[in-house]
């Protein structure tokens, strides 16, 4: 965003004034700023562990509302296991015991209890569900199992920021079993397509579907799959990953059947996340330095209501204020009356600002008189007065104009903050100044590792080659070390969260 | 139920093919047996938990939508809390750890480290939730905190049952603190109150409102109310409970605030929750030889169609089912079609007679020749043929109509199982026959416990003024000891799950 000096100017007084520090002087503490002081988390006394305050709750539980619908709507269903695992299911997957050991959350005694085989409280759920399937598993005829869980997982993390990265967070885990490859790789792709186009569609986020290189796989999966968005940083956020796990957990955990002709054999398993951390997604996509942007679609409040009055006649413009609320959740919009006494409209302005609410409307009593209400949009600078009646029949397409503003706003950043290039050094420079890198690679493990020690960025992923962003086809040398490339075309490399 | 001996033998035989055990041979036989068959649930690897499968937690889903647009409705907001609490928060309310700490799952160990302060998996929230409440709460202007968690809770059991005793089981805790002692009652009082409306509008059933005696009281409140439903074998569910918590909670916390007139005060809390157990309640209220009867607007599946068909012709049938659901889904009802291969009609019939589905639709070809369906109330023995159209039209209408059959059902029986009982032989007698008695009590703890030993039944509450049932007030002596009564009327006697 260029901004003449004037704007500038007024917009770093506001920012002072509400109290939050501008993302270009500091963007993590902007983000811990907007995240506590728009009432989304709260650190709590749990090392690790955040609450999560109603608004980010809102906001989680519309996620949640509408990938579940999409889930179900491609015939998966919900179950619910238990938190804990038992210590030995997390040691039958090689991988993926080495994975997730250093991690774990032990329970070692209940009541007075001391338990001779400990449990752990889950990282993830394939292993419980591994042998909750090998039970329920007879016949070609049972597959496919289209499960998924909404429930929260436990990883220890040591330096723990809300929402990204945090020992306890909040996700769904789908898992699925299949009586052939072919069908289990179409749900992996078919459930990561689910995941771009509920980011492209409902919250404008711009993602780039890839496959992660080897050493970026999920512990104990054949493939792993992500999609990855550009913070206002730079940095990359993966920000969902679906794993083809071939029978790597099926045969740890005895999940078999009886194909068609008879004989044994084990299922194709998948599984796809995404998680709490979307919501960090959201935040450093969309936010400015007045606070959050919410995508309007999924917005647990779309259009605030601001009843400006005085002393004597407060109460009745808040009354009027709740009336013109009704108007607008008949539309069908989410719609909040901010009716709170003994705070200034000022404050109230940059507090629903920072809240990120689409659309706010002032409403006086001389505009009520003269049958016209203030209307400003959170993207824009401009405030508009409109006849009332002119203004309840557009708002529902005017809250929904942010969502085109905000993805357009969201992929013009990534592409311009993406450099190709060839030689390292450059390679180095881009990463510095904060942005992604389109490179060849060899493939090498060693190579890949080599390059993250010296820059501390990672392979995000290998664009699909029908992927929106970054598919071009190519062949070239290996950025760092000079040998051939692999993959046929560049990798994307940036710093993550 | 009376059957006159043909009809029975019918029913045992059918109940016999299917392979559940009658509910008179062995009530907790057919409770295990429905649970597993019908795929509610399943035992997991983990001692005391349960695995809730895809039907299970579809009804469990329609439970919490409905009762979270109830919440919601009143103002109350969710939020996420931590599944640990810090060890030493538990035992800062007296009651409340000398209540829990037999229970408490420890973790002691995250990663490689060896916790010098152990965390509890939370057995309920009040004393994290007061700890973050100290820190949000300044003004009497911020209450009140109207909040709600859905989530899971853990307390060890010993001896477990699927949905009524596992030692981790799923619920919502609402929690909420108010400026003066009236609010918090009043509130205490409206949660019971929309539990009792939800219980009997959506889940049909019938259950008593009253307040638990004082030593039924959660660990830490002042008073506990509670809605009490009567299973078919007689015994007593609680199904759902509301706590007023005086100050015990803020004091223990430091929740406080400055009042209107600038003094410091501690806030009046209260707590309240339901959890998955009510799907025990459903269960052991409305089942019968059979299986289940899901009430119908809670019902994962309202109505299923069966397409009956040849080999040649059964794929075509299957089409044609699904034109049929179309029309029905059409008008809002959930629907499923059966078009399992392999399996004989008579197995899918009980197979949906089992998970309770309210009505089946049959749908042959020559019953498509003639434009008719073949329809099955799940309640009724009856198969009726009726114009395909007229089917459909009144499908909603037959659907709903299973719920007033349920809720009388359970009403009449809870009525007619109920004793009213003045001395104590005739008591220990009804009790053992599996009925609940009303009897005038002393209020003495003392008295309350011997009563509890010789009989093994508890005092499950005292009926409001106002409740459906036994509401009626009356003064007597003590059934027990003789001494004079106490609360004003009887109170409901009964052994309980």
């Amino acid at each position: 965003m260029t901004k003449d000096g004037g704007k500038q100017q007024k917009q770093d007084n506001k920012a002072q004034q509400y109290g939050v520090t501008p993302q270009s002087a500091d963007f993590n503490d902007w983000y811990n700023e907007v995240v506590k002081k728009a009432d989304l988390a709260d650190h709590s006394p749990v090392a690790g562990a955040m609450v999560v305050r109603p608004y980010g709750t809102a906001l989680w539980e519309n996620i949640q509302r509408g990938l579940d619908d999409r889930f179900k709507a491609t015939g998966h269903q919900n179950l619910l296991f238990p938190t804990l695992i038992p210590m030995n299911f997390i040691m039958k997957e090689a991988e993926h015991v080495e994975g997730f050991a250093p991690e774990l959350f032990t329970v070692s005694k209940i009541g007075t209890e001391v338990l001779s085989e400990p449990y752990v409280m889950r990282p993830t759920s394939e292993t419980i569900i591994g042998h909750m399937w090998a039970g329920w598993l007879n016949s070609y005829r049972d597959l496919p199992f289209l499960h998924n869980q909404w429930g929260s997982v436990f990883r220890a993390e040591l330096r723990t920021k809300p929402f990204l990265r945090t020992s306890e967070f909040f996700w769904q885990e789908g898992h699925t079993a299949h009586a052939n490859e072919d069908e289990a790789r179409a749900e992996v792709r078919q459930q990561l397509d689910e995941y771009h186009a509920f980011c492209r569609d409902v919250l404008a986020l711009p993602v780039v579907r890839g496959e992660k290189t080897a050493s970026e796989r999920f512990a104990g999966a054949e493939n792993t799959y992500s999609i990855e968005g550009m913070m206002r940083d730079g940095k990359a956020l993966q920000s969902g990953t679906s794993h083809y796990l071939g029978q790597n957990f099926s045969r740890a955990f005895g999940v078999k059947f009886q194909t068609r002709e008879q004989k044994e054999e084990f299922a194709f398993t998948t599984s796809w996340g995404l998680s709490s951390r979307i919501i960090g997604a959201i935040i450093m996509t969309h936010g400015d330095d007045f606070g959050l942007m919410m995508p309007p679609r999924i917005a647990p409040i779309q259009v605030v209501v601001i009843p400006v009055g005085r002393k004597d006649n407060f109460g009745e413009m808040v009354q009027e204020g709740e009336k013109l609320a009704a108007e607008l959740r008949a539309q069908g919009l989410r719609v909040k009356v901010d009716g709170r006494d003994g705070v200034t409209n000022g404050f109230k302005y940059n507090d629903w600002e920072l809240k990120g609410v689409p659309v706010r409307i002032e409403l006086g009593p001389r505009d009520l008189e003269s049958g016209v209400v203030v209307v400003k949009s959170r993207h824009s600078e401009e405030k508009e007065t409109l006849p009332r009646a002119e203004a309840v029949a557009g708002m529902a397409a005017r809250v929904d104009a942010l969502h085109d503003w905000l993805y357009q706003r969201a992929s013009s950043f990534m592409q311009e903050r993406t450099a190709e290039v060839d030689d390292f050094e450059a390679f180095k420079q881009n990463i510095e100044e904060g942005r992604w890198v389109r490179a060849y690679h060899c493939a090498d493990a060693a190579c890949e590792k080599s390059i993250k020690e010296e820059t501390k960025a990672t392979a995000r992923n290998v664009p699909f080659d029908d992927a929106e962003f970054f598919a071009d086809r190519g062949e070239g040398q290996c950025v760092k070390c000079g040998q051939p490339s692999a993959y046929g075309k560049r990798v994307i490399f940036g710093r993550q969260y």
